[in-house]
């Protein structure tokens, strides 16, 4: 298959561009890079060291013999170019990494909260509008995130995408109809998700385009098995407090003996699946498209659920470190259950990697091997959700008025 | 109350802007004036001849004394200005009429629906962002559609924004949850209205925005009692195949002796309410603003439904015109119901005007007296939804193949 890989340049494309041309696929990576500015307009780098996609193409060319092309778009702002693009290379399939996907980063400020609006509505619809003006019947996998659902899962079990309703009748009977299952999103990032999520359902009705939507969890772990083969091919490592996902976070702070900052009571619960499966239910779904007029197909892309004080203390028991309970910068319930059914990817073959089991070669391999990278500034999250919650923030687990435990 | 209403150079937002400066409000109007770049674009004008904002304004100073600002800014565009408007003019309620408004010009081509799609949401989340950043505590009153829920009023009565629904826990157990009244959108305009509706979720909840959403019906009917005031108040009347609405091309094809344009069977049933009714709507929400915190408070506006054949039969019988039955350029369903419920502006003292009662002079006002002004190649509709019915369009109602009927 020809697939272009829109994203990637970023954490779960660059291994997933390694996995699918492994299997042999012609791949395409598209990015604009967006990610790598923006790590420079924070000031941080990836833990892990990380080359130019276009050396990591041509070390990846060597190691494996296969060649991986990158084109530099911007799929948002060059709507035109996507067009002549998609005519030029015309891909079986599209894979759709290419949002900004940080949660605090969305909420970092008023200008980021249009900039992650307007990246990611105009990235999605300027794509669909270019697979519908070209023709071009490309199966399209996105990757979307069960943090659509926030404030509406009252200690439901989350389905996947849908859910049947009884509406009333103008005759006063009852009518079964299947809805997209509801969403309130808790941030900027979330809800583009959620508007993500209309403009498939209008395409694949409209126009009868073949989506797949992979409402994802956190993704942990680091390596893949084609990332090993070359320490240039190394997977990125985002531990700051605005890209760094929880898992992450907590395994640098070990590294360097900083307390792990849990926000609030660490009552919520999150789902996670390691990368090595993300890149796997990516290649689970591409062999299952859709046909044109189906609905849009939606995965739960997760594999177990965890407390975030929960994992804090599994990583204090793996480590030695601290854990510190701070204010929580989010706006969202202080605790929440989660249940979360992933049977389509059990039943395709699926065979996650446990945390259980992951751990610690990401505690050894990882977060120690690289801790002399850490910049401790940049571990603090000092994203607030709103103005009210800014003023009472305290980023400084070292300050003795916060409740420390080991 | 100092009242900025966005989009206020447009169809409704001109004689809200009278409407409510009339009653002694400090009105602003913004408006970026695309509306009158895309009538340059399609090469179309008003039915009624339409001065340009600043003189409108100018007369309505003469005439009533009263002073209505007009401000140039681009919502979709401009961020750091709108937010700079807002600090400067510090309204107390914000009435947000400026999106492209037409489905067919959404559906026109590719570019169309990019367009769309940017400058609706764009609009609406600056506006919003802004409305958060400047800490600005306006009551928000946004013009929605009740187009949003499409293919999802399986006969159903359309309640105000809401539906409860039962979702199963995790104890096995079952919760009754309200949820947004789940949206279908048959075309790229209304989908932004069902983003639209995303948007204003979010911020009622994260930051406590206080929202209003009108989900509208057609607006027909041309003046209002003030816009009768001075032959230069005169409102815009769109009569083109994308932005005329159905009872307004009926007329004007009526009126020059063209055969009434029904799509399909005609079995589409439609609501309605009449500009005057509109203007009034509007004033009642005002005066019933949310408090922070609630959720956004959403109303029906609209105050009958009619199938699109029977309006025609209506229009043809006072009239004499003839019915031609064309190929729908849309794709919707043929014949549908609509029941729709609108008890909470009958509850605040709305009294409609009907379409019984002002069908007539609408006709002989409007209709026959700009007649002269007619350009017939306009009349079609020629902004197809899919490929497939672009190439089986008709869009010559004197051709034989069609059936006519009178
Ligand atoms: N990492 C996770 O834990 C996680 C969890 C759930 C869902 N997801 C989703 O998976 C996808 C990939 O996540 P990731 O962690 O790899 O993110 P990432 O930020 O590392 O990668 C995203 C890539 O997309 C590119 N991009 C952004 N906007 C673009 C545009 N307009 N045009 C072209 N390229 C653009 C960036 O430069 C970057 O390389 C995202 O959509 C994200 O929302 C990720
Ligand atoms: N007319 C109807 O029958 C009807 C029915 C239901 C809902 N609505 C809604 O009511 C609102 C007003 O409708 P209308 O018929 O008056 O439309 P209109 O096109 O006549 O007016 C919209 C106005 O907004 C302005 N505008 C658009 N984008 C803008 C931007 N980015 N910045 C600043 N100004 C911008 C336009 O120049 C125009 O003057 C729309 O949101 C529409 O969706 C209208």
């Amino acid at each position: 298959m020809r697939i272009a890989v829109l994203g990637g340049d970023g954490f779960v494309g660059w291994p997933t561009a390694l996995h699918l041309s492994d299997l042999g696929h012609h791949i395409d990576i598209v990015d604009n890079l967006s990610r790598r500015w923006i790590d420079t307009e924070l000031g941080v780098q990836s833990l892990t060291p990380m080359d130019s996609i276009q050396e990591r193409c041509r070390i990846w060319r060597e190691v494996s013999g296969r060649k991986i092309n990158f084109h530099l778009l911007d799929l948002a702002k060059e709507y035109e170019r996507v067009k002549a693009w998609l005519l030029e290379h015309k891909p079986d399939a599209v894979i759709h990494f290419a949002e900004q996907r940080a949660a605090p980063y969305s909420m970092k400020s008023d200008r980021h909260k249009v900039y992650t609006v307007s990246n990611n509505v105009n990235a999605t619809h300027n794509l669909l509008t270019a697979l519908v003006e070209t023709g071009i019947d490309a199966h399209l996998v996105h990757l979307g995130t069960m943090g659509v659902y926030g404030y509406s899962t009252v200690g439901a079990a989350i389905p996947e995408g849908y859910l049947p309703v009884q509406i009333e009748t103008m005759d006063g009977a009852k009518a079964e109809q299947e809805i997209l299952y509801p969403t309130r999103p808790g941030s900027v990032y979330h809800m583009t998700k959620s508007l993500d999520q209309i403009l498939f359902q209008f395409y694949a009705q409209n126009d009868g385009l073949r989506i797949t939507d992979l409402h994802q969890g956190i993704v942990w772990g680091t390596h893949t098995e084609q990332t090993r083969r070359h320490d240039q091919l190394i997977n990125r490592f985002d531990y700051d407090g605005d890209y760094g996902t929880v898992l992450n976070r907590f395994l640098i702070q070990a590294a360097i003996g900083y307390p792990l900052t849990v926000h609030g009571t660490g009552g919520q619960t999150r789902a996670f699946i390691h990368i090595q499966d993300s890149v796997r239910c990516i290649e689970l779904a591409l062999n299952d498209a859709p046909q044109a007029g189906e609905r849009v197909r939606i995965f739960n892309q997760m594999t177990e659920t965890h407390r975030v004080r929960d994992l804090a203390e599994r990583v204090a028991g793996l480590t030695g470190a601290k854990v510190a309970y701070l204010p929580n910068p989010r706006k969202e319930a202080p605790e929440n259950d989660l249940v979360v059914k992933n049977d389509q990817f059990l039943n395709l073959g699926l065979n996650p990697t446990t945390l259980e089991n992951g751990l610690l070669s990401e505690i050894v391999e990882i977060a120690q091997k690289f801790a002399h990278r850490i910049d401790r500034k940049r571990v603090p999250a000092v994203s607030a959700w709103t103005k009210e919650i800014a003023g009472g923030l305290n980023t400084d687990p070292e300050d003795t008025r916060l409740k420390s435990v080991s």
